[in-house]
């Protein structure tokens, strides 16, 4: 399968002239919002994916820049051939409220002002960043998204997606997040905000303006190196660095200058991210997470929060996750579950820790892609049926099926409920036969599907059958649909 | 079983006048040791015990200081009645070279100056600081230790303290450590020394002296904070703080003050640390501990690492330690077993994390005082062992019982070897049915004993079979020695 690129992209910007009202009771206006998009909107307008970001990430997901040598922060899922396959789907990804790519943020000018807003910037939740969100999607014309996915921070954006528009998301997937933070996850957001606020240079905020600039720099790279450590696994730093050395064969015995490479690849990293990242936006947005709860601290059971919703779920955890550990998706998971969501939950194996979902091309491919296609009975199935009451002649059957163009027909009680199918080659045997009842030739232990079966599961009862259509029914065993080969093929045609 | 407390203590200091030469080239001269020992030395002077600190700890590891409300760090296990019961044993602990509680370190005044040391303080190294502790054992005329104990890094010290003197440590007990830093070892302690030096107050490590004094306070106790994190558990922090606010029952939104229970906790210790640390000595410890490594950076296998020790081990990890993980114990006592050095490795269930180790009180008591009593066969066993030749007569046996003062007797063959076992009581029985021989008489099927296997195992055997003395035979089959219950539970009188 061709996986290509989604070539040459540009950030946009969409003004957003109104007042904001913000979760806890600040006010914003005007805003503007930087985001991307790869691939087309279909005519129905059903086909939008919205991308949400990391702590560190951007509007910049997929495709390249002009002149710049890495394309963007997930492209190994986004683009032609690709799990989000950019020649089906409209792939959005903005940057969020609060953050300093291009979105409205503390390094932003304040109209009162005219200078950059520094700590007067407004606190903004998860659940504003996600209204902004919606206000672009608006101006996009899109009311309803075909999926809502991101990893990390984003799987919180996610979440909180569902709890905010349960109506506009029909697929979402959740990846190495949670529900909450937890005080482990607060812990290491709070010595990441610590090391920034007591870099002098940090200046409770303002450091914008001087000439030359001279922001935190000291704290906001030490913060990024404390999370980029929570990023890794153990083993993933084994094999990364071991305890190899850098650029020198022995102990240095000097405390200016690293030894290992773990040291200097995370300082490296640590000075690189000051390049781009704010760090006011850095305090805003860890504080956003930290106050991440959709439990309401305690108040709502999770099974509660997500209440209201009938998005169909994959969540996806990472077996070396210790950051966002297994058993918080686990978590959520249950707890959709518990609201007879359609959820699935999928442990990625990899050793790369909670970065795997920006790493493991392979398995994020596979298990997105599955998930995308996938289709339960009850969206395929055509729902006007026509069936044929029990004790008919073979000749009505065959009037029917010649009328209503169909090969298939559902023979039912008095009751209404499915007691056989009759099909053309049936009606052929009784030409053959001479036999003019339909109970002499209606089969009778018909096999069936249920509305919330998952298609693959009703194509592949055809396929041991040899049959190429199946009533659906519901509980009281009335015909509510057909599903037929020739549908199901053409779902894979289209959604690979 | 009384459990007390060692009751009042002092530190006391060792001058080390002569000149110490460093691992790495340095020298150090005059230097001093702080320590403290708890119990008294015996006569045959075997039953000493040193003690090692963690990266935060120092000589006053139990009992209490005057006037103090905590007694030392490792109280839960050092007392009369506890796993290291000082009716019976001699405890010393003391602080570490590079340390800054009463041994010489960074913060020492530097004889050529007449001003604290600073970063002029020569790198040091856990070799270093374990030669040093024995010069403090030289000092106390102590050449064989009964047992060498620590944890984290202390546990490092006693993995050198059988490499570099393998003949003066009976038994050993590292805990939740590694034979060498890993790569996120090494990057927690990098960021917490990063904290350290973009502390404009630590100066170069020149902020001695001032008044008032101003430390690297902010710096210090961000690096404190980052640690603290490591030593407890996801599941731990979930347990002690959950996601409960800070003196406010609504979000702040205030970057100046903490919200959440776990930063207000880590806040508040962050600053304690800063009252009793010297941020030199954070850095110099660190440094040490990242450059340990026992396999010489792979240029040794750790089985090579261990040749020539004959100590015998009791490895014990703790099962929510992410820190220093359960696998860096394991591959600890792989490499001991490849060197058919007797290991024992356990872990201890905890939700703790690393800090269990100071915590889990019942546990560490209970498996380190069976390590302690345990002895082998081969320890307690009487040597010169009487035998009688098969083929004697009854009167024969009778007449050496009598003049040996035994009432066990083993019957050996031509060759020497063991071919049964004669007691006071089948001699008795002899006479009541008048037999005259040895072979009329004697057991055939004797229930024996080698002088590797456990004191408790020997014991077991003698109860399931209800007799109260084995020979113990090697592999030839010759008799070696003779193990009586009298002999044992003389033992666990001793050791409980």
């Amino acid at each position: 399968m061709k996986r290509e690129s989604a070539g040459l992209v540009e950030t946009k910007c969409h003004p957003i002239p109104e007042e904001i009202a913000l979760e806890h009771g600040g006010r914003l206006a005007p805003a503007t919002v930087a985001y991307e998009t790869y691939g087309k909107l279909n005519r129905e307008l059903s086909n939008a994916i919205l991308i949400c970001h990391a702590l560190s990430g951007d509007a910049h997901a997929a495709g390249w820049h002009k002149g710049e040598e890495k394309p963007g922060w997930w492209d190994i899922i986004i683009g032609p051939g690709k799990a989000l396959d950019t020649d089906n789907f409209f792939v959005i990804c903005s940057n969020v409220l609060g953050g300093c790519k291009g979105t409205t943020g503390p390094s932003s000018l304040n109209p009162k002002t005219g200078k950059p807003y520094g700590l007067d910037f407004p606190f903004i939740t998860v659940k504003d960043m996600v209204d902004v969100q919606k206000r672009l999607l608006d101006h996009l014309g899109i009311d309803k998204l075909f999926a809502v996915i991101g990893g990390s921070f984003g799987g919180m954006q996610v979440l909180q997606w569902c709890v905010s528009y349960p109506k506009m998301v029909r697929l979402a997937v959740p990846i190495a997040t949670s529900a909450y933070s937890s005080p482990q996850q607060i812990a290491f957001n709070e010595v990441g905000r610590r090391a920034i606020t007591s870099d002098p240079d940090w200046d409770n905020g303002n450091y914008y303006g001087r000439f030359p600039p001279t922001p935190p720099a000291r704290g906001l790279s030490l913060a990024r190196m404390i999370g980029h450590i929570t990023y890794l696994s153990d083993e993933s730093m084994h094999q990364k660095f071991g305890r190899r050395l850098q650029g020198k064969t022995e102990f240095g015995f000097d405390l200016a200058s690293p030894d290992f490479q773990v040291e200097s690849y995370l300082s490296y990293h640590g000075d690189a991210f000051v390049k781009r990242f704010d760090a006011n936006s850095y305090l805003y947005i860890t504080k956003a997470i930290d106050y991440f709860d959709l439990t309401k601290n305690g108040t709502l059971s999770l099974a509660e929060a997500f209440k209201g919703t009938s998005t169909k779920f994959l969540v996806i955890s990472i077996s070396s996750d210790w950051l966002y550990p297994p058993y918080q998706c686990k978590e959520i998971a249950e707890a959709l579950s518990a609201n007879d969501i359609d959820v699935r939950h999928c442990t990625i194996r990899s050793n790369y820790g909670h970065d795997a979902f920006l790493l493991e091309s392979g398995q994020m491919n596979y298990t997105i892609q599955n998930f995308l296609s996938r289709r339960s009975v009850g969206d395929v199935m055509i729902k006007d049926v026509v069936t044929i009451r029990q004790g008919s002649s073979v000749e009505e059957a065959a009037m029917i099926m010649m009328t209503e163009g169909v090969t298939h027909l559902p023979v039912t009680d008095a009751d209404g409920k499915l007691a056989g199918i009759v099909t053309a080659w049936d009606v052929s045997k009784a030409v053959a036969l001479k036999l003019t009842l339909l109970e002499e030739i209606m089969t009778r232990n018909v096999v069936i599907s249920a509305q919330e079966d998952p298609v693959e599961q009703a194509a592949k009862r055809m396929n041991e059958h040899n049959i190429s259509a199946l009533p659906v029914v519901d509980a009281n065993h009335w015909v509510i649909g057909m599903i037929t080969s020739d549908g199901v093929s053409r779902l894979v045609s289209v959604c690979r």
